[in-house]
């Protein structure tokens, strides 16, 4: 045997090995800024692995880049809750039982609050919920201005004024956003109705385009910093709003900086090209069902799929485009999935539960209440009846694609028996029955809730219960069903449905100490409102709902909320419906009411709404002090302060809402008597006096001139209203702008 | 209006914010050591938490602590490639579309290559791909001892020999908790059959028990520092081997230092106070299945679950155990869903797919070619005639829980026209139809593959389309089927199924360029052997299968593997079968073939082998220089080099498996003839030498004294050989220890 080289070292098959080879790349690198880093992931896709982020690969999540390792976007609904689980390409639930979730309150609520830190608090909770769980963005907040009280979605938005929508909207996404997960502010723009939601053609104007439907978008986007925005269903100006050039290119992009995701709403992408040059950057829920699709090839046929690498590669059209979608994808991905400094979330916690309940009783609206009947006192209550349906049904189910698998849901009557039981006798009648098929908490009656007695047996029975109570509770409104709070429908009147006013007017003449609480999500008529002494707002409250409830009624907690929207006297009290046009003809729809929505229409027609924008009762009463500034003259550059002194002058302690709304009565375009542009919620103890402070610029006094194309705040006077709601001023000063 | 303190500040409502209270906790706090931070999270949990941990919630998931922001464990099988997603609570596949994985090579062709590095590019890869796919836990490698040819599984280990096993599985753990994913080496221990796997009572003398079956455990757990283990089905000495104190408190955790969790295999718990006393940590697979069991009450009833809850509540348990137990799952935890810094893995990838290919190229085998007639020389070649049903039969599919969702699979057939189509035309004959049911690879060959011909017809066909060949390459053996190779069931007979045997013998007669293929992950009888020129043993080799196949059998790619076990002539040659029992009786099975499994009972009763372990063919040859040590007399704490030139003596480079073995002819308790004590693979260009070296220390030379219950060493002469298979010794030398 012979060998040449008897020294040489042993080579080991395969001893040059990759790893020596690894450098981090820079996408890979957290020590780079993201924007190279998204630069430099962008230069290692292929066109096709390009597209493939730009469309679902499921309902709710898309295609990361598995060769590089770029993790997969999930998306879950939002807002109130993380949605439970679904099949692949089905919209039926996959059956986990690891997704039962906090059921916040709806946002609504969250609006009636008036409170910047419920807000953030809420984003903060519901953000982690998703973290854990796993999802990079959360379809919400929505933030879509409440036009008519028909609008079968407006319980999941922030009222009808723009400013509280603006200042609430921003602690939310902040908070959410804070877990590493993005937060989708929805629906852009004017999804003010569900009625031919997908083919609706909205025309309005554009000043009120700019003062009244986008300025809470516009805070989401430049003071929430928001990773991610939906685009609505409807067109705008005859263009569908999840490819429209003025609003997502021109506005969005141009003007306001947004450099996140455009994520359309689910099926509401109609065009290639459209898609393409429009300003969508993430197409879900394009057809496909894989019942009826199959799976495998549907999200290939996606708009932003296959037909967009066939424009590419025929050459029709170009990549800029589909860098800056990718980009913008890569840019999501890495704030999310890949920061790995974000928390890991926390899921179902007993901490979000009480985060829940304190919101809801913070936003729970104590609107009349004569002769103080409220609060209940146990002490000299022996037996209270509960009468209606709302007072057992599970309100986080149904609505569309906000209904959740909450983790519990304790139902106002159950919130009522754990608060008063045993001492108080809490009885309880069905009154009425509601759509057939709604999903009923069981566990508070234990019996059969498929209720087949007559209306007349049901209407009996809980007025012989009223008549033999101390108190009678009348728990009803509206519900998650068809035509009521609930997505893809509008009401089809603005009066309670199940013929509950008969029912309410007939309980009223039986027992004086009679109170009614109202659940819905928009404002309903009260033809019995004169007979009734007590009436309470409650909203969707989600997985606290009766015990949020209860501390209300029993006054464990003062109510401290407002109305985020005007609640008018009859359907045609409303702008849209008085001035405007609601649902629109020949899939138009106008709204020529401009500016004046909500208060703005009432203050301007003198129209007297049952309850106004802002209004709310405490068990407490408040007294207001002179409005003082701190200079009569504000410059351009500079701010002044405007103080108030507020006075808790009953027993209890309590929290006041102080709004102020600014009165330009000289301008050169015509504007709204008053505006909301400032509030704050205050806690005063009894006897006790806070000072409230609130700074005023000139982005207060600006309105959007059409004829420049620009805000502009016009010199001279401007009168500075302060008060408990938009119909209740207190005091009032003016100042001079130079 | 009166107020008493004009200057006081406004105290915001909500404004004392929880974020300032908000300190890092320890446990998620990744300055501080993991043990720390384990301490500090079990400290936060409840009782019921802590049981929460230890038992599934689903079919392949348990919980984390959702309250605390604890992630969830997702496990996958494993070991092949990453297992599709499956309903929550069964057994079907949930659908998804983005969990095509890679198929790698199954274990026995890794053992094959004898390459560590293999190995770790093996663990890397898949280690990446459960990273991807959000994994915690990748339920492999397998590593239980060859010990009969009718076990089903043994496709799935590492073959026969404990010191090849123990090298092998190190560096694929090492790769795969790279990754952040934890690696869960299966199944502790002796399941080394599949008859009665569930109940069989394993008796095996305790020094065979340390020498053969725990070795590679050891190795593992020792030099891999794997984090998770997996509980055998079957008993051993009487005990379940998931709950089982001998192996699991004394030898793995108090003898070797186990520090991670020990999983159930899916079923395999029995009784909840053997779990709770005997090991176990978590258990997975009890009973459930959605179908049958209802999922949100099956899990609350595993052993591990509200009866090991119950326990604790009445007091007859304590809580030391279950301490123990979550401290161990919150380690698993933080070490791989709370690291921070684990990369995000990658998925589907081309390069993983070239890792699967390099690893089947050189774990295949050159079992016997006569004549050099391999290669094929293409440019030689007009017609080639494939026969066999695994040619084209689908072999990702099926098996037991290594049943992989495969993103593509190259069949033979199509891996053999890939590479010589259009130049040599490639002609196909089933020969024959395996077991009805199986899923087939229909793109090689656009027929419908429900053959229903009789046996004669296609033997006819085959006979025709071989004669009109230049070669024939018959693509047979065992597959993924029932009683073949496949979990949950063993092999019948030794023998080649659906009379193939017939068929290659008829094959033989008719085309002297007779190539026979074995696809399997056994030994198998090969009745035919002295008529059949050339011999290839492939494995089930993954995605790649065909493409690596072909360039061996073309010679693109020199044949480097080597048998990790031994393939006697007869199944009565097995010591198992010969001396030991198989598969028992009464519910027990007796080792009493000892140590001497594989090649140990073919050394020491003079049994050839038809092929012996080590044995593997090279298209070039090696010449074994004289074995030299670099000292004749080794001190217990040195250490001494045993080197060795192999010259490639061939036209064309190739890799030479270089094995040492060790001989220790006196000894106070009988030893193996020799053991397997190195192995080194070389790459070597033709004409050229390369040295290998092997260091040689006392560990080399012990051997369990079960008198003393401790591994030793005894003085005196140990012989080395040195060779290319065991019964291919090709140079020895001697030491004497001292």
């Amino acid at each position: 045997m012979k060998y040449t080289l008897m020294t040489v070292k042993a080579v080991l098959f395969g001893l040059v090995m990759s790893i020596s080879a690894q450098e981090i790349p820079i996408y890979l690198d957290d020590s780079f800024p993201i924007e190279e880093r998204v630069e430099d992931a962008l230069s290692r896709l292929t066109t096709q692995e390009k597209v493939a982020l730009l469309h679902a690969q499921s309902k709710f999540s898309s295609a990361g880049v598995a060769r590089l390792g770029i993790p997969e976007v999930w998306m879950t609904d939002g807002p109130h809750g993380i949605r439970p689980e679904v099949l692949w390409d089905e919209w039926s639930q996959a059956e986990w039982t690891n997704d039962s979730c906090i059921a916040f309150p709806a946002l609504t609520a969250l609006a009636a609050t008036w409170n910047l830190e419920m807000s953030r608090k809420y984003g903060e909770a519901i953000g982690a919920e998703a973290r854990y769980r796993k999802k990079t963005v959360l379809l919400g907040p929505g933030v879509n201005i409440y036009r008519t009280p028909l609008n079968g979605r407006n319980f999941e938005y922030m009222g009808e004024d723009p400013f509280l929508a603006s200042k609430m909207v921003v602690p939310y996404i902040q908070g959410v956003q804070s877990n590493g997960v993005a937060a989708c502010v929805k629906h852009f723009a004017v999804n003010n109705q569900e009625v031919e939601r997908g083919t609706i053609d909205v025309q309005v104007d554009e000043r009120t385009l700019r003062e009244i439907y986008l300025p809470a978008f516009k805070a989401a986007v430049q003071e929430g910093n928001v990773w991610a925005i939906m685009g609505a269903y409807n067109k705008f100006r005859g263009e569908h709003c999840c490819h429209n050039d003025y609003l997502l290119n021109k506005i969005l992009r141009e003007e306001w900086g947004f450099d996140g995701v455009v994520v359309s709403d689910w099926g509401g992408v109609h065009d290639t090209r459209e898609a393409i040059f429009k300003g969508l950057d993430m197409e879900f829920g394009t057809w496909t069902d894989g019942l009826s699709w199959g799976a495998s090839n549907a999200y290939a046929n996606y708009y932003l799929a296959q037909p967009y690498l066939k424009l590419i590669k025929s050459g029709e059209v170009g990549t800029e485009e589909l860098d800056a979608k990718a980009r913008n994808v890569l840019r999501l991905i890495f704030r999310t999935e890949m920061d790995r400094n974000r928390p890991f979330g926390s899921f179902g916690t007993e901490e979000h539960g009480m985060i829940a309940r304190e919101i809801a009783q913070e936003g729970i609206v104590l609107l009349k209440n004569d002769g103080n009947i409220l609060p209940i006192n146990p002490g000299r209550t022996n037996r209270i009846a509960v009468i209606g349906e709302n007072a057992i049904k599970m309100m986080t189910v149904g609505g569309g694609s906000s209904s959740l698998k909450a983790k519990y849901e304790i139902s106002p009557l159950d919130g009522l028996r754990q608060r008063l039981e045993p001492n108080v006798e809490v009885v309880y009648a069905r009154g009425y029955v509601g759509d057939v098929g709604g999903t009923y908490n069981n566990v508070s009656t234990g019996q059969d809730l498929n209720d087949d007695r007559s209306e007349e047996e049901l209407m009996a029975e809980a007025i012989q219960v009223a008549q033999e109570a101390d108190y009678v509770i009348f728990i009803g409104g509206l519900n998650k069903s068809e035509h009521q709070d609930s997505e893809g429908t509008d009401r089809l009147s603005m009066d309670l449905p199940y013929n509950q006013d008969v029912l309410i007017a007939e309980l009223a003449k039986v027992n004086a100490n009679f109170v009614v609480v109202n659940v819905s999500g928009n404002a309903v008529t009260m033809p019995w409102i004169n007979d009734t002494p007590a009436v309470v707002q409650s909203w969707y409250l989600g997985s606290e709902t009766g015990t949020a409830l209860a501390a209300i009624l029993v006054g464990d907690v003062n109510p401290s909320g407002k109305l985020p929207f005007s609640y008018p006297v009859k359907l045609s009290d409303n702008s849209a419906h008085a001035f405007g046009e609601y649902p629109g003809s020949n899939g138009v729809v106008r709204y020529n009411e401009g500016l004046l929505v909500g208060y703005r229409w009432h203050d301007k027609m003198s129209v007297e709404p049952l309850f106004s924008f802002g209004h709310g009762l405490s068990y407490t009463t408040f007294a207001y002090g002179k409005a003082q500034l701190s200079d009569k003259t504000l410059l351009r550059d500079g701010k002044i302060t405007c103080s108030v002194a507020i006075t808790n002058t009953g027993d209890r302690a309590g929290s006041e809402i102080v709004q102020l709304y600014i009165s330009d009565k000289k301008s050169s375009l015509p504007r709204p008597v008053k505006e909301l542009k400032g509030f704050k919620k205050v806690k005063v103890e009894p006897g006790e006096t806070v000072v409230v402070d609130f700074l005023i610029d000139v982005s207060l006094l600006q309105f959007y001139d059409d004829r420049k194309s620009q805000w502009v705040a016009e010199s001279g006077k401007f009168d500075v209203l302060i008060g408990a709601s938009s119909s209740d001023i207190q005091t009032t000063t003016s100042f001079t702008l130079k």
